[in-house]
């Protein structure tokens, strides 16, 4: 039986990685046993542009027989203007509800070759290897919305941020879950001295955590988990917190090694996995062959890995991605100096020959 | 006719750098025809304790009569436990909303000479010189939350970022004003592409900034401006944001000089100003006197210039504050290697110095 994967390259520079990520995964499964067919469809603003909503059915209907999704990015300031319904992001949010994908997994190592592209001083840098678990199927994302105007004419907007005991437990049993098979330790981050949302947040990580009693765990807020990411990010093995807490600190701590255009993301939940780089669709540079599609193929890692089942060949993907790393291949985004610059096909080659 | 200053001191090492600040600060009045009146009141937890409540009628009192307040920091594992509303950190909003400060100002700048406490590496530490505006009584702090079960049993709760165009439309101008006084550029940081209150917010900015032509607006997403403080500091001018979003980006941009001990806050509003260093209260080093004073000192300069209208006082308390420093006073947490520490009544001392 073959696994269904479905491809949504998007907008920007999504098309381009995804290419390269799509290449790098039929090669990595040569020779196994294992089987997958593919399909590719539009989401975000390539679908607004030819079926007026950012996740149109026919990519809907693909998602009920996939096994795994494989993304690029959406978004564009051309889409920018129309209403939060009708814009590319709405697309990605409803594929990640419709998929349960309630826990975003971002790993975020140093690569040493890399290191020179950090903000932080080396010693600081070289250390980093955290995992961050954000949740992404609630929150503020998800929760109540309005904008309106009061009896005199003024106008008002509220977003709001809503859990519920269920939602919090399963995204904290998947992150106690990975900080076992690493470094045992959990960072729990809420604003639990100020939101509600928080304080249950807190209680249940209290309640969980009594079944892993090998996982050290500590809570932090999220004010200043966003100083200790920059002071002491080598303090963090898995960092589990809310989605709208998570956008912001997994960001934050992606540019911490200098590699950003390397990181890679799985979203996991009821079943199918969905697989993206972390880095946006950066307009500017879309279809020049100068993105760096290794973030999108460390993704086919994650995807070999959790959907496919297939370690051997995850591995091999991620080494290949180190050595051609330290060859001294540099995508545009990674080069320093007097590095030789890469287009994104010649570093696809690089890994492929890896 | 004397100004009154209501003092805070609060918990933790917020006594010991209060009691530097009013020092600093009646020494800096000396000659000058302002003459001020204070009186000292509690807040957080020793309000808690003696009162049952963080922010009781004495100290409410005590602040109808005050032109500025001057504040240490509350809170401490003690009194973690309670409620909500039973927690010292709620005194401090509720002191906030009384006082109708509505923007918080915190500016951060590189110190030369301490650079080696950055977590960035010296050609970025040294260009950071920005300002955040800050809302400071609405958003998810302030709008209306709720903890419950549903019918199953299963518990939930929930905060509502909420904002008005009015409380918008005046942190924008004070944001905007300031813009004015210093680089002339401003950065707006939401997150528009999913939140109703970020694209009314963003609407308000586009509004705001017809009547300030000669300020450069920017816009930027939440997540992409965690990333934009590590990787490039020095791009940022004035940077103005909502409540939750200011509350994490402005401790984040507070580490990247490496002196967080020595950065001010002033809280504008409707006419009484509140100052306090960003600092917490560090239960663990309370009452040692070995607390960083320069953040309350600092903020001494602020309350000196927006509250008390003696700039050139202001100006001096902190040409004393930069010669302790270039002089080689470091308090604890300022010192590197071989460096001389000092306590915090010899820093103060040195300041008085000066
Ligand atoms: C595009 C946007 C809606 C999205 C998010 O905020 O979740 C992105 O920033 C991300 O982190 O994947
Ligand atoms: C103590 C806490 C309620 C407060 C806040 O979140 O506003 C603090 O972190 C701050 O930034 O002044």
């Amino acid at each position: 039986m073959a696994y269904h994967i479905v491809v949504l390259p998007g907008d920007g520079i999504g098309p381009d990685v995804t290419r390269a990520a799509v290449q790098v995964l039929e090669h990595a499964l040569k020779g196994q046993s294992v089987e997958i067919v593919m399909s590719e469809h539009l989401i975000g603003g390539k679908a607004l542009d030819t079926y007026g909503v950012p996740l149109p059915d026919v990519t809907l209907e693909a998602l009920h027989k996939a096994d795994a999704v494989l993304l690029g990015a959406v978004g564009g300031p051309k889409w920018d203007v129309g209403p939060g319904h009708l814009r590319p992001e709405a697309g990605l949010l409803a594929l990640r509800k419709t998929l349960g994908v309630y826990a975003n997994m971002r790993p975020v190592k140093a690569f040493s070759e890399l290191l020179d592209a950090s903000p932080l001083r080396r010693e600081i840098a070289q250390r980093v290897d955290l995992l961050i678990v954000r949740e992404l199927t609630g929150g503020a994302y998800f929760g109540k919305r309005e904008r309106g105007s009061d009896a005199h004419g003024m106008q008002f907007a509220y977003d709001t941020m809503f859990y519920s005991e269920n939602e919090i437990r399963r995204v904290l049993i998947t992150a106690f879950d990975a900080a076992r098979l690493r470094r045992k330790k959990l960072t729990s981050v809420d604003k639990a001295n100020v939101l509600d949302s928080s304080r249950l947040w807190r209680e249940i990580v209290q309640d969980v955590s009594s079944h892993y009693p090998d996982v050290e765990v500590e809570h932090q807020l999220v004010d200043s988990c966003a100083m200790n990411l920059v002071t002491h990010p080598q303090s963090f093995d898995v960092l589990v917190t809310e989605n709208l807490f998570g956008d912001i600190l997994s960001d934050e701590a992606a540019v911490l090694t200098g590699s950003i255009g390397m990181l890679p993301s799985a979203s996991l939940g009821q079943g199918i996995g969905l697989y993206e780089p972390i880095h946006g669709s950066a307009p500017d540079i879309a279809g020049k062959g100068i993105a760096n599609p290794l973030g999108a193929i460390l993704s086919v890692a994650l995807l070999l890995r959790y959907s496919l089942h297939v370690d051997d060949a995850a591995t091999r993907v991620e080494q290949a991605v180190a050595k051609a790393i330290a060859h001294g291949a540099r995508t545009k985004d990674l080069a320093r100096g007097q590095d030789d610059v890469v287009t994104t096909d010649q570093m696809t080659e690089r890994v492929l020959a890896h």
